[in-house]
């Protein structure tokens, strides 16, 4: 008699996005003249650049041709695109080696499948508010979890415990955070190195949104910290980076330092664990897609998905500038696409999204969808068309302008 | 302290495939004067055909225009992929709903990532010889594991058991078969769906050479079979189909009819946790992707890819007719890319491997490594070039023909 993982049945049905469709539908059947403006989803807009276009339409063609045709790959990614990301580290000052570099569909799958390598007795520290992904997966396999507070107190970057009675083994972060917009410094960030190296934990980085960052003095890797390398695994990714949300490729760093334990109490590679995984349940990435992806790390590359990130970062002006002119207090979106504003007149969540879609037609995404902590808050993206953004902050304006 | 999943240490290293290539390397440094033909990796060499190249295209050129860009899609594949995998079953007669089908990047992927839908406590039925993922992956989520014997006695097409002392759980079987070419027939098939759903045992089956079925009374899926909607899972591929190795894309159906039961015996649909898993893991296929794989079920696209499926069984027949004249015992070849035959002279797997090297420079598969009841088998595939097919089994005629 086959039995299913009894775990699945603890996870929560995520109803965020799905009620925010019906809310929205509800509004436009009711009032089809309006012009909405979505500012919630976190999905990008702007089209492929033309150098990871050409890449990708050379790819096409060599898989055309007998002589170029290309069978299986390394799963773990072709060498010209570990070259790319180990350049990009480089650039930031982070030495990488190819065989520490994983090529993957995307952050998503890879945060999902590390959890496979390691022990279901760790125990998981999730910030909270937080990415979905990281509680589901745990759930998943059965560990237990405990939150970490991330709020206003603590500017949405949380520290390490103080309390021993706490001891996570496996802790999640994530900088730029999705969805508070809020970013670690150096300073903060060696605090949990130091923490993590001396409680022999480990540390699941989530970085997909570093490309955001402006300010140099802020980390981009925690690899720039150093430590980081015997604690943390590393998890990116070209989505928001270069619009590869619908044509997935991530990368994911698993340094040759890191260990975890075994039950016997001897130190294990979590680089070759992770290889053994991947080779086993993954085959890589298709030819074409490395192709464009190594085609985002060239000169003409980088110079063309900055303008891209110029054009959300305007947006984030935008939003900024605005929530400045009304007095709303907000974090992130100087060196994140994230505005996460404290909703104003001690609105919940979800009114001030019934408000703001009933008044003005702009929908965001309500703060208790990721988490307790969420409650109050409200996420706005800077994904749009920057028209619309400027309208749709024209419209709030009418608001709450003083 | 982070503490690794321990199974992961009862893995044994496959040396296979690093033991041939190093075999072969130092033949080639021995004897550079020679050509070596390769018959043992089973990769494809055809190049991707026209109606594909064509879909990616124009999937890469409308990932360049704001207005049909694509970001997120769903992760379980587009609808226009679904209609076109619909189809391609309806015309084998099986019906199925669209949201029965998800996309994935390849059924490696996906015959691994199963596993974790289902309890640890399950027992899985294993042939041996086998595709060495079925195996791993199952001592990687540490499931107690019964091997079936497949052998010369059942043809290499094993049969429920009967023995009532042994109950598996999940049966995985694989037809057309990896690596020894056999085909179970309806009958056969039937016998297995019986003993699942007599037995509540879930059968994943893998199904990734079925478009090597020649014979139209063989069954290409197990939903021809009744009954298979209410116990089994199919895996499904374009990599041998239309030469998708490097290219990526597959299809699993999790019918709905599907359960298995909780530790509180609750019948759970497997269709709802294989959608929570892959919604929660996997952000779905590359867009330009699945257009190319839409395009394989088109009438055009199934034109071209049966003249690179007609070329490998062109190959396979050359194969299979050497064997004939060399009055050498073997299977698979008539409906399968690959030819599984029996050493000549009672040699084991890996002294036939070393003679056919040495004597003829051809690159086979010692039966051996893909289980114990390979042993004393060798597997040859029909992937390679048509000329140099012809010129491997010239060369094996010298060695064998009476």
């Amino acid at each position: 008699m086959a039995f299913i993982n009894d775990q699945y049945l603890e996870l929560q049905d995520s109803y965020l996005f799905s009620t925010i469709a019906k809310k929205v539908n509800e509004y436009v059947a009711a009032h089809p003249d309006k012009k909405i403006i979505r500012m919630g989803i976190g999905d990008v807009t702007r089209p492929l650049v033309p150098a990871v276009l050409k890449a990708m339409h050379d790819a096409v063609d060599e898989m055309g041709q007998k002589e170029t045709f290309k069978g299986y790959g390394p799963e773990q990614g072709y060498s010209f695109l570990h070259d790319a990301v180990q350049s990009y580290y480089k650039s930031h000052g982070v030495d990488l080696s190819s065989d520490e570099i994983f090529i993957s569909d995307g952050a998503k799958s890879d945060v999902g499948n590390i959890t496979d390598i390691f022990g279901n007795e760790n125990i998981v520290m999730i910030p909270d508010p937080v990415y979905p992904v990281y509680v589901d997966t745990n759930i998943m396999a059965g560990r237990d979890i405990v939150y970490l507070d991330s709020n206003a107190i603590n500017n949405f970057c949380p520290m390490p415990p103080t309390d021993d009675e706490i001891a996570p083994d496996l802790i999640y972060l994530c900088s730029p955070n999705n969805p508070t917009g809020s970013v670690y410094n150096k300073e903060q960030l060696t605090a949990w190195v130091n923490y993590a190296n001396e409680n022999s934990a480990v540390i699941l980085y989530d970085a997909a949104y570093e490309c955001f960052i402006n300010d140099a003095s802020l980390p981009k890797s925690i690899y720039e910290i150093q430590g980081a390398k015997e604690c943390a695994i590393e998890f990116c990714s070209l989505s928001k980076t270069a619009g590869f949300t619908g044509t997935r490729c991530g990368y994911t760093i698993v340094p040759k330092a890191l260990t975890a334990f075994s039950v016997d109490g001897d130190a294990v590679s979590l680089n070759k664990l992770w290889l053994r995984r991947q080779t086993t349940k993954f085959n890589g990435v298709p030819y074409i897609i490395q192709k464009g992806a190594a085609a985002v790390f060239t000169e003409e590359g980088q110079k063309q998905i900055k303008e891209n990130i110029d054009y959300y970062m305007k947006n984030a002006r935008t939003i900024a500038a605005t929530m400045d002119e009304c007095g709303i207090t907000y974090y992130g979106g100087d060196n994140s696409p994230y505005i996460w504003l404290e909703c104003p007149n001690n609105m919940k969540s979800w009114d001030f999204f019934d408000y703001l879609l009933n008044e003005i037609a702009v929908v965001g995404t309500p703060g208790a969808g990721f988490g307790s902590n969420g409650e109050g808050y409200f996420r706005l993206t800077a994904f749009g068309d920057a028209d619309n953004t400027v309208e749709a902050m024209e419209r709030f304006k009418t608001l709450y302008k003083k």
